[in-house]
């Protein structure tokens, strides 16, 4: 990270509010509950520019934990400039922000965090001086449209507070919200031909087709209502939204840029400004406020998945008032609660940045998704009631299943078992029967493969966080493993194996299902219910059907049986693999891992196979196929960039390597994530990627989720305090931490060792001291 | 009407269904309950096939009274072949049925009656033999699509029931409805190859851009559940359904015409058939059903503003069997119940006719517009509740202020207050502060001109039939006739008259506003705000600044105050009235017929006028320019096929000639209306046409809406007990009543002579005996 950038500390700030903000920090450091809680502000340590360079594809805006309004500023879309389903150039603004980019578009109230694919960025505000422009421009030509030029050296992000000077106006605008409202405050510095851009065309992932429909009413002269109705990655979805001012509105008009027609605009009305009643595909307002006399313009927005008016009371519950340094704290208290569930100490400040910014990151997604009165949007498109939980969606199982629903289990036990309810929920309004795959307001995305679902259930059962019923999520994770329609599952039903010749990365869909029925199996053993538990123990060994014993890889079979001859274990594309080759994704048996490595010759076979995995070199041609990452999050063939491998580091544990697994994760650690606008090395997928490192930086990593064990590597962290949620708490200490010791020489739990560098959830959950004791030689 | 078509007695019927259909008659005529209430069935004297041919665009589907669910063939609607806006082959199509066409595209679940724009069409079922056709065709070749021939041998349409031979097919097809659900009865000929096409796509006035969205799921292999959402004559417009059918779907599948990606479909799924998730702005579906033994296969669907789960809701409630004929039957017994409300005895078997489908017609609109449970979608675009009231939308209130809602007022008084709360409820919900103009389910259409919603809450509440909250009424209205944003109502009020030069049609608006701000000054008084009064009685002599004492005509009139040059009394068109010229409109000033006769004159002058109007003829030029009628609607100048001539015939009483207005009411009565499908000289216009039809022949007419006044014209019923609705009957008896015999000598009112040829709505409500003595000569 540049110096320019580093944002480590609160106090760090280089714009003409520092007034106001010292006095937040004065604010902040004397309110008794968090003085009580902590003398320490973990909201200090987060940097939210991490990961917005390159590949993160993380955001820098306002948002509280697992906020459903995540304000943040558009840099680009790409597309006014350019459309199609997948242009790379759209793939880089996946979260809307490119840290790199000279302008900023304005600024929106929804965004992924951390994805390879995309959608949101509903309902753009952009506040602009002199000449009245209603095209967002191009960032080439910023004059010709309504964005404006900005400097990182005029901006702030910290936890739910973001500021930017936008330049070409002379505009302070700053933002921050809570779960379903934003609020911005954006001071002028001209008094003269103010005007407020907002824009219902812009999105992200935007093509010209996306816009639906579009609905407006000025319901008075400080609130303006209305949906957004998009066909993007979510096919069906509508944002309703209600907008206040703190100031009346002189005069506004929108453009419209499609055919539809309005009849009332025949012969009655003058539409062209002030016509209350604005409806059409693509829309785009303009609102000119009676600026106040301070010359800050306040606007507050509440979302909903319901109505407008479900909008309007999200916002009027949850913003009552026009205090946005209250909002702004208030968020930040929430913030610090969260972050305070694990009180690290690390090597040095940069690292502790990154700690915190991954633990920032891991609590952006699944998303809060029903309004303050519980009700929300379902699949069916109906609107249902979250009785006796907190709904959540943005549910990137594929990615989100193999660390960070595990950490929530440790961390967050009460929001695992809403996220298990919120599936459950999903399961009961698909049309389809099955648990959700990749879960994105009212749709379901089908991005990427498995029914990853059932592990985040199994690990939640296991682990005792889901308080639900159990027969309920048997069935629907029996269900969804036995739906026929779904990628390739009716041959692997048949076969044993998914054929490469009737469905695509077949290998790695027969990996994934028969550890995903491993799962279920788990279910099944808490559910007590043995006939299900062995019919999916079986499916679970499918792994073995698809191991070729002559080639000595898992290798793509076709549907008569045989293995394909035409097969390159290097090359990520067409092999049977999806974001991974058969070199890192062949490892993929996280729950028969001592099976697998019998399958693959044996220990030490297994053990060199793995050193080969880390040290032999990608060519570039083989690099360029990538999915998702860059050279920089590779090392040899391990691609920490994609999750398929990021239990890898792990498994020298299981070929008597331990030292092996220490050295790579501690190196992972370090060179893969920074305290830098480009500290992610790939997508940091929901949360996924940064809860990979909040676990190994603790000094453990849950191999298998759906088992109760932890698998040891080598923590960074000096100490840590983690509140289990349960009353007790867990205190990590790893004695002679330093940046040369990465071995462990010893691992104690209360005092007796753990000699196999295993720990059990339920050994955790009992508090105490987990004691590593580093070394700098094995 | 010719021989082939007439079907003035439900035993009249072709199809070889006879036997099936004497069984209906059969239960009609035993079944206890109607025998206690009368031994006639009304039903059998309704054709609904008057006004399909040409320009009464009424449809001949099954419907209740008030139904939302209209279910009717659609002939066509020019969609497929030629798009616009304003095509005049489109508007033959308003309700989608065109007498002289030879082929059947299928029948939708909605429609306007009489209208003269449209919209609707929503929700087409098919059934289809053989090949798999998924395109309607065209009718120049219907073997290019699904459609198919027909035969108005065998086709029957009678209340609540409508049956054709498909004769492509050889499939018999039958319909019946409920207030929120189609009933369909598909006899195929053949068991194989049987399809159903369910399309989309299809809607009346289509045009390539008005599809916005369709949502459609197969929850299982017999309900299909979605939502099509559309923006044409309502701008934002979604009709939600749920599909219920007798028999599993062995296979089904859609076509999408538009350019929206799925992503499930990348690699996931097989989407070409049989699934079950399904969306897009254009889709067409096929459905193949198992057929049933007896080869019929019986379709339900449900129909909801709210969401898919209430159209199901809907549904349930109201067909919770399969018995088709059941349905047909309670649906009669309701049009019975409703049409016997006037038991009327007339010259002949047609005018038998005539008269009671003048009934239906006027029952037909508005529709109920809520579901089973009371809730709807307002204009707000919100999930509303009816409190105490039937909701109704499909206000054409330009038209239906006239005779419809009078007629309500008299004998449907219950509905006319549930109809008063709607309009109060659409004031509440939309975003300008406005009682309706065009109410059109969640929207306003704006079409024609007025705020005529005043005229009908007066009229309600001056005959007493409106209960509710007489300030909120009053405030409606008063907060509606003072909205500077509509339609030159900011130059009427600073001016006293609607400019020309700033607003079209500027004296029909000031002409009717007038009116109406005499309307509101009734409603003020019966709410005893003198202030309010005084000020709305002032705005009614605002049609003094129209009339050119100069030229002798209501006259448009410019910003400057000046009189247009330019300016001819017989042009309809750009001579600042609409749907009339200042000859036939220049006579609309029904609150104050006295002192309109005195500036145009006197009472001789205004007489010699009246003769003039109706023996002039227009030029064929003049003529061609009329909007909504044909020479056949034309007597002189006077159109009836247009409504601001309506009062015209009466207007002789006034000018103490009322012998010219029983020659020119009966003329009318016996030219413009025939039991034959162009039975209908213009679009019936929601009712309007007919309703004036009931009142003239009964024998009074309500010339001024809002007042308690009816004055007489001619009867041509020779008897007719009217039920009150208040527990008490008035008997009309027309003495001496012949073709011939078209004058009233005499009329009595219980006894007592009706001196003046005025009766009040108050004596009427009293019942009694209506005598009039008619005679050949005046």
């Amino acid at each position: 990270m540049s110096k320019k950038t580093k944002i480590s500390c609160f106090l760090v700030r280089r714009n003409r509010n520092i007034l106001r903000f010292l006095q937040f920090v004065f604010l902040l450091l004397f309110i008794p509950q968090l003085k009580a809680q902590n003398s320490l502000n973990y909201v200090d340590f987060v940097n939210p520019f991490i990961g917005t360079q390159r590949m993160g594809h993380t955001f820098p805006g306002a948002t509280v934990p697992f906020g459903m309004v995540q304000l943040s500023p558009d840099t680009d879309t790409i597309s006014y400039e350019k459309a199609g389903n997948y242009n790379p150039e759209v793939y880089a603004y996946c979260a809307g922000y490119q840290y790199d980019d000279p302008t900023i578009v304005g600024f929106s109230h929804t965004h992924f965090s951390g994805t390879g694919h995309s959608d949101l960025g509903d309902i753009l505000l952009m506040p602009i001086s002199g000449k009245l422009k209603i095209n967002p421009g191009t960032a080439k030509n910023p004059e010709s449209g309504y964005r404006s030029r900005f400097d990182h050296d005029d901006e702030t992000a910290v936890p739910n507070y973001y500021q930017v000077k936008l330049k070409d106006y002379d505009i302070n605008a700053e933002l921050t919200a809570t779960t379903r409202a934003g609020f911005h405050r954006y001071t002028f510095s001209d008094t003269s031909s103010n005007y407020l851009i907002l824009d219902l065309m812009h999105g992200i992932y935007n093509y010209d087709d996306k816009n639906v429909w579009t609905f407006i009413r000025v319901e008075n002269d400080t609130l303006i209502t209305g949906y957004r109705q998009t066909s993007g990655w979510a096919r069906t979805r509508t944002v309703y939204f209600a907008l206040v001012l703190n100031t009346p509105l002189l005069n506004y008009g929108h453009e419209k840029y499609d055919s539809s027609v309005y009849n009332g605009f025949y012969r009655k009305f003058d539409e062209s400004q002030n016509f209350p009643e604005i409806a059409g595909r693509k829309i785009r307002m303009w609102l000119e406020p009676k600026l106040p006399k301070n010359k800050e313009l306040l606007i507050k927005i509440g979302l909903s998945s319901v109505s407008a008016k479900a909008a309007l009371n999200n916002l009027e519950t949850e913003i009552p008032h026009w205090d946005f340094d209250r909002i702004v704290l208030e968020g930040q208290q929430s913030w610090n609660q969260e972050l305070s569930k694990i009180k690290a100490e690390t090597l040095t400040d940069d690292d502790q940045v990154v700690f915190y910014t991954a633990l920032y990151h891991s609590f952006l997604s699944p998303i809060t998704y029903m309004d303050a009165d519980g009700r929300y949007r379902g699949l069916d498109q109906e609107i249902h009631q979250a009785e006796g939980f907190t709904n959540y969606t943005i549910f990137s199982l594929w990615d989100t299943y193999r660390a960070l629903h595990p950490l929530f289990n440790l961390i967050q036990p009460d929001r695992s078992h809403d996220m298990a309810e919120s599936m459950l929920a999903h399961f009961d309004q698909s049309v389809h029967p099955m648990l959700p795959v990749w879960s994105h307001y009212a749709n379901e995305n089908w991005c990427m493969i498995g029914y990853h679902s059932v592990s985040v259930l199994a690990d939640a059962i296991v682990k005792g966080t889901y308080r639900g019923d159990l027969k309920r999520a048997l069935n629907a994770a029996a269900t969804t493993a036995q739906y026929p329609l779904y990628d390739g599952l009716n041959y692997y039903m048949q076969l044993g194996y998914v054929p490469e010749d009737k469905s695509s990365n077949a290998v790695s869909k027969t990996l994934e299902y028969a550890y995903d029925d491993w799962c279920i199996a788990q279910i099944a053993e808490q559910a007590n219910d043995s006939e299900t538990k062995s019919a999916f123990e079986r499916r679970s060994f499918n792994f073995r059907n698809q191991f070729n014993a002559a080639s000595g890889y898992m290798h793509p079979r076709l549907a008569n049986g045989t293995f394909r001859s035409q097969f390159d274990p290097f090359d990520t594309h067409g092999q049977g693999f999806i974001e991974g080759n058969a070199w890192n994704y062949g490892f993929y048996v996280p729950h028969q891992i001592p099976e697998m490595i019998e399958l693959m010759g044996g220990k030490t076979a297994v053990d060199a196979k793995l050193d080969s995995l880390f040290t032999l070199e990608l060519s570039d041609e083989h690099i360029a196929k990538n999915e998702d990452i860059t050279r920089d999050g590779i090392i040899g063939l391990y691609v920490h960039g994609n999750e398929p491998g990021h239990h890898i580091p792990y498994l020298f544990n299981y070929t008597d390597s331990p030292e092996k697994t220490q050295e790579r994760v501690r190196m992972i650690q370090k060179t893969m994530y920074a305290n830098a606008p480009d500290g992610l090395c790939g997508n940091d997928d929901c949360g996924q990627m940064s809860a990979w490192y909040i676990f190994s930086a603790l000094g453990f990593y849950p191999v298998c989720p759906g088992s109760d064990e932890y698998v040891i590597g080598s923590p960074s962290v000096k100490s840590a305090l983690v509140d289990l949620g349960n009353g007790k708490s867990l205190q990590i200490l790893a004695k002679n931490q330093s940046e040369k010791n990465i071995y462990v020489k010893k691992v104690q739990l209360n005092g007796k060792p753990v000699a196999d560098f295993k720990l059990s959830h339920q050994a955790l959950l009992q508090g105490g001291l987990l004691e590593f004791e580093m070394t700098e030689r094995f």
